[in-house]
């Protein structure tokens, strides 16, 4: 089934399962008022909201129209959000354009970072960044929202606790990072809030698209209305999702709602560094990897970070060419500063 | 006024006001039912809370008893839990232990990390540790819950936003942070499950100990009965409470229920290290500081970290010698792992 958050009714939104086409919705205010309702009582209310989703289905005049635009992200706010960086081809390559070689357990122990989870952006939001110069980019990555997950658990067991899929925008603001990780205490002001899609999805939507561990789909991403990405999310990625669960949850338990991300999704081209889309290659899913080969092969970069107005839209297609969990679309705007 | 959260309840609790002396607790579902909700809508419901809190102290008959041992942390869980380094010379100290230098940025840009917040130990629960190989330690600290922050916000301008304050049990595992911190992304596994105080309380409920930005009282911790250490909260701070909510809020908004902690509490002795309780100081609020002072007097630790069975008392108490937000007091046990 597909689940998305509707702005309005409060702060955690109002939950709606979502028509497999995304045309249409139906509140579900007697089964969960919200998605987080929804996953604290999973087990019992999840057979409710796919007797939902099986009438809505079934019947094209039922729901109300479903409109991006007035979405929340799935958990408008949520209780955890880790994002790994479980393409390590992405690492590796940033790494090497400033002349840094990456520590071979970058290979079997996978980077995660906590990212602020108190406010997330809509899919369709505007995102607000003070000022051009702090570098702002995008990340276009898959994410998954768990259940309760106990601590210690292994890879093979965490598979079970993934609950739903979506699509993120880890927004960035590149200029700030390098003084912020050799603090050596991880992004903080670098990654501001994160935007997700509009519709999150149990694993079953993506039918053979998830093997269990991975999404073996391509995630298109255009910049300003042309493409810039779509590198297959199956591909190139070192640690699947249930490894990135286990490594959460070694330490603590994860509770029921907590979002963990794979990384900018990023693929290799015949063992190297990927193409970008004019060259023939899949491209890229930040402007970071681009402007890092650029850096590689002339010295210096010559895309340049987003500017207030461009425009970033994130989206899957599967194996028909349908949306499956519909557009990350966003303008950057300046944000005038509080005092 | 004086906030407690019960366990009953669910995964949110139970809000309860609790008498001053701590000894007695009213819920309050007619006005909100659990701690997050009431921040959500602070201005209207913080006077309702109020006049039950005064209504409460005002008739000594009045309420159910208040047990420490039924309390969650006031926000079982929480959208957001960012913990600064406030003392600065703590972090001095740690770093001259193991030869490095501290860049002279520390004393001006505040170090802060995102922390696990979707689910926190009770005040009195026990600290579940799989391998006492982990170098398990407490950190002693105060934490303060804001109010809906906007982003850019001035550090004057934050001071209003604060809404409530606790202290802190920064659980951390030692000897997972040097590999985690060399990744360059901070700390994940090396933080598990934090504590807070069964107690949080309004800024007045200080009186002059609080002065806006600092709390003026020593933080008492014990470990296995002996006091370990009392340094002053309010001394040696060189980030304040307003300040780092402005550091956290620089590039993003704060969504209200936020909670942003001091880092651990230390006080310096004439310009150099603190001394032990038991040499004439005030002690440390973690085993760190004291194996870092062993091993620059004598070129290794003498402290072994905590060891299953092992208990840490956390507690601050008034001009008048009364406890202000009552005690965290949790053993360490062990964890059996999961699969």
């Amino acid at each position: 089934m597909k689940l998305a958050t509707l702005k309005a009714g409060g702060r955690d939104g109002t939950l709606v399962v979502v028509s497999k086409d995304l045309t249409r919705c139906r509140a579900v205010p007697g089964i969960a008022p919200t998605l987080q309702q929804a996953l604290d009582g999973w087990t019992e209310v999840a057979p409710k909201l796919e007797a939902v989703s099986r009438a809505l289905n079934a019947d094209a005049a039922s729901g109300e129209p479903f409109d991006p635009a007035q979405a929340a992200s799935p958990l408008p706010r949520a209780y955890q959000w880790a994002d790994g960086s479980a393409y390590v081809n992405h690492v590796e390559l940033v790494r090497k354009a400033r002349g840094a070689d990456m520590p071979p357990s970058f290979w079997t122990d996978p980077l995660m970072y906590q990212g602020c989870s108190d406010a997330f952006l809509g899919p369709c939001d505007p995102i607000p960044v003070a000022d051009e110069a702090f570098g702002i980019d995008f990340e276009s990555e898959i994410a998954v929202i768990t259940g309760d997950v106990p601590m210690g658990v292994s890879a093979d067991a965490a598979r079970g606790h993934i609950r739903l899929l979506m699509l993120v925008n880890d927004v960035s603001l590149r200029n700030l990072i390098p003084a912020e990780l050799a603090k050596g205490f991880g992004f903080f002001q670098s990654k501001p809030a994160s935007s997700f899609s509009p519709v999150a999805v149990t694993p079953d939507e993506l039918g053979g698209a998830w093997d269990g561990g991975k999404v073996n789909l391509p995630l298109v991403t255009h910049l300003n209305g042309a493409l810039f990405g779509r590198p297959d999310a199956g591909v190139d990625m070192t640690f699947d999702f249930p490894t990135l669960v286990a490594h959460a949850a070694k330490t603590r338990v994860l509770a029921a709602g907590s979002i963990i991300g794979s990384g900018t999704v990023s693929n290799k081209l015949d063992g190297g560094p990927g193409k970008p889309v004019g060259q023939g290659g899949v491209g890229y899913s930040c402007l970071a990897e681009i402007r890092t080969i650029e850096t590689i092969e002339t010295g210096k970069p010559q895309t340049p970070f987003m500017r207030f107005g461009d425009r970033v839209r994130i989206e899957m297609f599967d194996g028909a060419g349908d949306s499956v969990f519909g557009a990350i679309d966003q303008p950057v705007v300046q944000h005038r500063g509080q005092n």
